[in-house]
């Protein structure tokens, strides 16, 4: 969890200053550089060369072969330029980055596949001896999540988790080390697919976000070999969005579902542009993922991952609506709770003490200790059997949403067709109970599992647990209702798995705090039937869920503390309320154009600011811009350097650097000492002359709006153009989160400074005091507020 | 289409100065008035007047009523403060948006159903006596249409059209005057249910998007009676982005496509916020509205609107796949080629000539000819026998995504259950030919219907022309595949209906640039089997479209003038090389500290800048800010007042503005003139301290951003302070045109100023040079280019 607070594509490399020729540092396009001149070129070289020739019948022949020559070079040189100019556009980019990352998901799905198979197949085989059985059981998954673990932990520790919190947090603006590189890809790759491997209650969709983002990212680094465009900084979020996109789309198979996620989890603000290329590349690598798995015959022709077969004339009633709203009232309540277990489980593992320093020091023993318990658990012949503990996450999620009615079955032989949701049914014991137990033991084991050092997402456990809660109220309807309803003289049967889509939606919805999965949803079933309900259910979800608790990303990236905005609520009246003045942080730390050397260092070493507002002078305070840390660094390096006090001949030319002898230390100290009290050279660095600037009375809405969209990491407030105060991430974070937590404070503590110093600043003299910059210049006097409002203004509730 | 380029948002209420008591103009919410304080007022009274009776008895037969009327009183006071906060909160405002358009939209189609059964139900009385039933057939639209158009004009001629690209021009940041009225929404309402009950190929979405928003801005304006978040100006964007996803939505029932294609079809940044409010109030508003219908026995439950019943199994072939590419391409190039006719004709009625001065002065002459031109044409009996003329809008859509194989069911007696899709089965017609005319009648006529002064949208015309296109393939291909596709030695036959649904999708997406058509597509049918080939169809159909023309609503924005910002592609180079210094406007018109009235005067009559730049002075040009347009007239226009005159004694005090003298006259205008030449008291106007500002090398890319991102309509150009320049809108627009209109012109002409004004800053001396404001101060000289790039750089291709 390293990260610097840097490269804010906005802040640094875009308004830097002065001009510098731009074409230098970003490479032309090659286009440019092979176009119409190097045809010129050719021509002169070649008239050039032709007169020159003496002879005629050798310089004939001579010729020919050079023109045909220079012809088939000009050739080659266009259908070189020609390629390479195409190669470079969009498009191409968005069709590769589709077709990898179709074949990673493909050959994923596909490897785990055949470990889950050969699991089932050593089970199976071993039946009848139960000890034996229950070894191969438990060290199997043991074995894959050990060697997972310490693969990411050996070669990019970055691989480990979700990845979908980093993302959110690189496009926000902030640069995650070593978070985006090819070891981390490869690392992320076979782990997540040893932890598919293992049967363990672990997602795919969370790290394929990242896997498809360092593809994205290091595609782009690769096509920039043939375009300009990609090496521009501005491209980094467009590109990172649209690899989101694909992440989630050709994950399941779900190009639609999978933009709309990918907007939802990572962006505050949305380029429709982007959601175009999304679209584009999501639907093409969908698209060659389930063309693999066509031409691998694991399905007949392209169709949805979790097909169901609900009948499309009367899906369901209006009367079974209150049941669906139920379902997602508790699943976001049920939600909420997973995020808090989720976060409390981590929470637990950061604590110090003897234990956790154990654990940290022997990072195999928790993974192993969780797969251990989770294989224990979940042994068919033993306690799985009362909670379907053979199914494999995708047979779960195929099973809960087949279409039979399972309390009616049981007890009477198993109808044809059942196939793998047979083992929900015991004999001895309630299909309720199996179904409960199931959710209850995988709802903890899910929330404990995600958080092993291995890369693993929370969606698609969640997803069980959802349909598996879903399919409950669908049984229990089913049995309230046995004959089902009747309406308008017809008896429509309840479908329990129209339940269980409904559920898996609203659950998801719920802990991802996200209405997409509806769609998701759709795409995986392949049957749009019960949309209204299904959002509904998703909505009603989402607002149980946001009032309790954050969304699982941002509760991870809370507990990682990465930097991040919490969101604004709609309709506090207090983000109207506040301003930038009650918020910002007045003692500013800046240098003027007067600043020495001595004051420089001191103010470089004593804080860690990445740039520096840079003002006229200590009694102006205007604001001329800001300065890089790098810059003012390098600058003071280079004021004591030896090279320069060579350059500067204080010292005799024939001392070197080698000899430097102990008396001429002490005058080497003596100059330096002189040399820092000189003033700073103002003119030899480079200044960013438009830092991002507020006004005191910017609202904390208007600010919030600006920071998210524009990906500021802090801004200067000024007054006519004199420095007043700064605002950064962490002043902003802390204002939202004072104000929007109780939800009522609708005059925040905060607020009140600026009643007392309006009172204040009324009487004041008007324009251009420097000596109060915070006081507003040239102020017409506000008409004093009447004594009462003044009374409930000044007394904080 | 008055438009005035003003009330931003984000420049002119926003950042307003001097600080303005922010509480003073937007009042302050209730729940704050309300809170706390009235519990501490009753106390004291209570308490006060408690103390202050005299006599026992009658006292505390007193006291105990004042108790329990204060009880009562305070109780009445919670409850009523209860409901104001709760009413004034965010989602009753969706709810209510939601029920309001869902009622509106199901009465709508009530009506215009009934209307149209109407018109059938003549028809078919009069059926045996062709000039009478020819008579009905033409008269009963005519009657609808002339009415509509009547009615719209005297009413609200804002009503006319579409609606969608004056709402992309509101929420780009544009007031348009009178566009969202009470009155604008009646006359839409009637007029678009009267052009809906006349059978014309008029759609109802686009006018549905505007009736959305008017109805949002209408209970906004409602809603701020309960909470003063409704009032603050920023929230108005929110607003009518949610009313634009319920317009969409309820229209059809599509909550899910109709917040997707609002997104897509009016924004180019989007809060995902606003997503989540839209889908709430989407879904609210589609649930009711689907809801209307089943308590009006049209539908027996909640289903699509028009369902289809393909099979789920095995929905289509990887081999049918170049047929639905082919669907995709050439819908771009038709959904191109309607966009051209569309704008040709308005264009051509635009055109000023005698035909169309005629034609505006009597209005209603141009829809009285066009509907009498398309009915006679659709007559029955008559050529619309041979165009399936008889059915109307909805029964084609439901037709042609029928089941049948019509090739196949020609000749013998028709199948049970194909009911009104026989009207495309002619005895003596093959169906190819129907389809064809029916498709190239249908065309020109929706391109010319949408042109007519009704409210009228182009969705549906287009939803149906590409159903037609989408059948015709389809038909074609169970014709040149009679028996079906062999896979895996099982016959699967073609299902026509399938491409009719792709090519719907398809052409719509190409026509709006939308892709999220094919996301209304589901559903509206209610079947996502065909999700993939359909996203396929809609890209390449979005593909070849983007290439050829701008989007409907661009291209009518265009063609109404109305101000607009072009989209930057992705990739061109060029929006990297450019810069906000070759593109500026660098004489600025401005107002220093030290202009006299007359100079601000002469600049307000000879300019229309509805804000002007304020710098320090002249020589230095740092500037201070913006001031309004109108605060500058109201300060000369009071500089110049009678009543000033008075109030500064220059005349005696017994004349009275009445028996102005002439010789007194001759005085004033001495006065005036003295007092013309006296410096502007600058302390006495309100300055915006923060216009937004860039700098000369923030590039074109980075420029339409923040254009776009913040909705700007002008900026300043400074250099460390100095005002260099100004760039608005239209600069940006003809710079981008410019560039990107050629596509390849990597260095276009401006740019080569810039390399120009390099060379020349080279050997400039160093800071602070005031003369030069263009020259970047304290540059450190720029490696020069060598000779042959600047040969190349110079010479513009």
């Amino acid at each position: 969890e390293t990260w610097q607070p840097s490269a804010q594509p906005w802040e640094d490399t875009a308004w830097t200053w002065p001009p510098q020729p731009r074409s230098k540092r970003i490479p032309q396009s090659p286009s440019a550089r092979l176009s119409q001149p190097t045809e010129e070129q050719a021509s002169v070289q070649h008239g050039g060369r032709g007169h020159e020739t003496g002879s005629k019948s050798i310089d004939r022949r001579l010729f020919c072969e050079r023109l045909v020559c220079l012809v088939l070079s000009d050739c080659i040189a266009r259908v070189q330029r020609f390629l390479v100019t195409r190669l470079g556009e969009d498009w191409i980019f968005l069709v590769m980055l589709g077709i990898t990352m179709a074949l990673v998901s493909w050959t994923m799905d596909y490897a785990s596949a055949k470990s889950l198979q050969a699991y089932k197949w050593i089970h199976g085989e071993l039946k009848g001896n139960i000890p034996l059985q229950f070894l191969a059981w438990v060290s199997y998954p043991l074995m894959f999540i050990l060697f997972s673990s310490l693969f990411c932990h050996l070669v990019a520790p970055q691989a480990i988790g979700s990845g979908i919190p980093e993302l959110k947090t690189i496009l926000r603006g902030v640069v995650l080390k070593e978070y985006l590189t090819l070891k981390a890809f490869v690392a992320k790759v076979l782990g997540l697919t040893l932890a598919l491997g293992s049967g363990m209650p672990v997602g795919k969709e969370g790290p394929f976000v990242h896997i498809a983002s360092i593809c994205a990212a290091v595609l782009s680094r690769f096509m920039s070999f043939f375009s300009g465009v990609y090496q521009n900084p501005y491209c980094y979020t467009d590109i990172l969005t649209v690899g989101c996109a694909v992440g989630v789309g050709c994950c399941f198979g779900t190009p639609l579902g999978g933009v709309l996620f990918s907007i939802e989890v990572t962006s505050t603000y949305f380029a429709v542009r982007n959601y175009w290329r999304g679209y584009f590349a999501a639907t093409f690598s969908a698209f060659i993922f389930r063309v693999f798995s066509v031409f691998n015959k694991d399905a007949v022709t392209i169709t949805a991952l979790f097909r169901t077969n609900f009948r499309m004339d009367f899906p369901f009633d209006l009367q079974e609506l209150p049941a669906f709203a139920i379902i997602g009232i508790s699943c976001g309540f049920l939600g909420a709770f997973f995020v808090y277990l989720n976060r409390q489980v981590v929470l637990f593992m950061r604590r110090p003490n003897a234990m956790t320093r154990f654990l940290t020091r022997h990072r195999l023993i928790f993974p192993a200790v969780v797969t251990l318990v989770i294989a224990t658990l979940t042994f068919p012949p033993g306690f799985g059997q009362f909670m379907a503990g053979e199914l494999m996450p995708r047979e779960c999620i195929n099973s809960l949403f087949d279409n039979f009615t399972w309390t009616k079955i049981s007890g009477s032989p198993l109808p044809v067709g059942l196939g793998r949701s047979a083992a929900w049914l015991h004999p001895d014991v309630s299909v309720f109970i199996i179904l409960l137990l199931f959710f209850v033991m995988k709802f903890w084991m899910s929330a404990v599992a995600t958080t092993m050092p291995i890369p693993s997402g929370a969606f698609m456990p969640v997803f069980i647990l959802g349909a598996a809660f879903g399919r409950l109220v669908g049984e229990i309807m089913a049995t309230l209702f046995p004959h089902g309803i009747v309406f308008d003289g017809i008896l429509y049967r309840i479908i329990p798995g129209g339940y269980a889509v409904i559920g898996a939606a609203a659950l998801t919805g719920a802990v991802t705090h996200t209405v997409s999965t509806a769609v998701i949803c759709f795409e995986l079933t392949g049957q749009i039937s019960h949309i209204l309900p299904m959002m509904v259910a998703v909505i009603l979800a989402n607002m149980v869920a946001q009032g309790l608790q954050p969304s699982l990303y941002d509760s991870i990236i809370q507990v990682k503390k990465l930097p991040y905005l919490p969101e604004l609520g709609f309709g506090h009246m207090s983000q109207y309320n506040i301003f930038v003045e009650d918020i910002m942080v007045r003692k500013v730390k800046f240098i003027s154009s007067q600043s020495t050397y001595r004051e420089v260092k001191l103010l470089l070493d004593s804080s860690s600011l990445k740039s520096i507002p840079l003002v006229d002078s200590r009694d102006s305070m205007i604001l001329l811009g800001s300065v890089d840390r790098l810059e003012l660094l390098a600058l003071c390096d280079w004021w004591l350097s030896p090279e320069r006090r060579l350059l500067m001949r204080d010292f005799p030319r024939h001392e070197s650097d080698a000899d430097l002898a102990p008396y001429s230390l002490l005058q080497i100290t003596a100059w330096e000492e002189k040399e820092m009290d000189k003033p700073m050279e103002i003119d030899e660095i480079r200044v960013d002359p438009s830092p991002f600037q507020l006004v005191e009375r910017t609202s904390l809405h208007k600010t919030h709006t600006l920071f998210s969209l524009l990906g500021l990491s802090h801004a200067y407030v000024t007054s006519i153009g004199k420095l007043v105060g700064v605002v950064a991430l962490k002043e902003l974070q802390k204002a939202i989160e004072g104000s929007t937590r109780s939800g009522v404070r609708l005059r925040p503590p905060l607020a009140s400074f600026r009643d007392i110093s309006n009172h204040n600043s009324v009487p004041k003299p008007p324009p251009s005091s420097p000596t109060s910059p915070s006081a507003p210049a040239s102020t017409p006097p506000p008409s004093p507020p009447t004594p009462t409002a003044c009374l409930l203004e000044a007394t904080p509730s």
